[in-house]
């Protein structure tokens, strides 16, 4: 037992004023306020090695499988034949490390802080592995600059951000999704991360709203995540292909499965009426 | 602000040795060591009224609805016509609330302890006033001697329980289904929820397998439960008529949709793999 594991040290988290989850760490990895956020890195006894940013859980060692593959899979399984995948934000690596997965030429990391990309790779090698694929490409950035910049398109955008508070707020506008079209080949899916619909459903709903603004076809799925706010998680896939059924997964897996890809997006009543509120 | 408030008192309920869901209580309405448990009511500040049954959260005023929807209309609306229901546990009324929106002649709740009981009555009305409606009959005594001596059969029978520590040990055991048999109408269905899949996943894992020794058709359902350790629970149904696909929902709820019902049955394969081990 090292000296933090006897001092009986927890971070908390605090969800709302009232709530907060707590976790045991017996080691403190990282700690630096960069440019954009406040970055620390814990080893804590229960979930492995734990990333959080601006005092936020963005991934443990342990649950990163289950928001990872279903931001990743759920979109690319949607879409017929993604070839080249943008994840805007999602520095960890653990994105990317779900997207090579499939058969795709290129994946594209736009992330603003480059001290996440450099703790990640010390200290999360189970997400930063990604980098080590030579398919895997990395560009230090603002993702909306990239987006408006940029000349490559894409078949798969995932936007893999913290919450829209702090550096990732303008992810979450109107404007960014008008922008995204420019960078999207025919009949590609996006998906975001859109908060807790629990302590944040008017979050989701907002996005839900402005993703709509946009696209034609737009969808809600829910995953349970143990380490975030309520472990109950959202995201949105839109396209302006009518999207199908997903294609059935054909590599191994720890979260989904065909059945799970389906009933993801079965909504709780109280999210419904969030939705039409 | 009461002098409560303003001291900044938390509960914990430690979910394994390395993580805590803490709650700001505002106040600590009831507190008894019963002859069963030690028995707890707080008020807090997001999740307004909270039962604690020797030190773990049973429900809060925010968020029973989605438990005790998820634990009562699924095996209900696979029930043809369910007119007889029997409560093993759920003292705190909560399971029969949900029971009486059905077209029920009688819900017997059969509870080991009368001060849950008591407690939810003068403190937890939201749960409780389910005592009101004419058709609920309260029984208190044991679960198993209950079932052992009825001369009555029931429809749909529910395991509203404790964790298998404590009281509720021998609601886990395999002899009990077996005994449960003498108390079903042909066709009955019978639901347990069976513990959390992320930090207990051999218990759900053991409780299937002895269903499925005294049951012909066996299934597992999950839904998030944000006060429950991980946010993510375990419900399994299982009946020796083949459960075809549930009745639509014909009543309010802020759970449940009928996506929903079809969508909990979607299992992780991380869960897939603890059956199958």
């Amino acid at each position: 037992m090292n000296p933090m594991e006897e001092a009986n040290i927890w971070f908390a988290e605090a969800h709302d004023e009232g709530v907060a989850l707590t976790f045991k760490i017996t080691n403190h990895l990282f700690s630096k306020k960069s440019a954009h956020q406040r970055i620390d890195i814990f080893e804590t006894l229960s979930y492995g090695k734990m990333l959080v940013l601006d005092g936020r859980v963005q991934l443990t060692e342990k649950d990163e499988f289950i928001y990872h593959e279903m931001l990743v899979h759920i979109p690319m399984l949607h879409h017929p034949a993604p070839r080249r995948v943008l994840i805007i934000g999602g520095g960890d690596g653990g994105a990317a490390k779900e997207a090579v997965k499939h058969d795709v030429e290129s994946v594209t990391v736009v992330e603003i802080d480059e001290d996440v990309v450099r703790a990640a790779k010390e200290y999360l090698p189970f997400t930063a592995s990604a980098y080590d694929d030579p398919r895997v490409h990395l560009h230090i950035g603002d993702g909306v600059q990239f987006i408006e910049q940029s000349d490559e398109k894409y078949d798969v955008v995932l936007v893999d951000s913290t919450d829209p508070i702090g550096p990732a707020e303008m992810l979450f506008a109107g404007e960014f999704y008008g922008k995204l079209k420019r960078v999207l080949n025919p009949g590609a899916v996006v998906a975001i991360q859109a908060g807790s619909p629990w302590y944040s459903g008017d979050v989701t709903a907002k996005s839900y709203r402005l993703l709509r603004e946009s696209f034609r076809d737009v969808r809600i799925y829910l995953a349970p995540i143990p380490t975030y706010p309520a472990g109950m998680w959202s995201f949105i896939m839109a396209s302006d292909a009518e999207m199908g059924e997903p294609r059935p997964i054909t590599f191994s897996t720890r979260y989904i499965t065909d059945d799970v890809m389906r009933g993801a997006f079965a909504l709780p009543r109280f999210l419904l009426e969030a939705l039409e509120g």
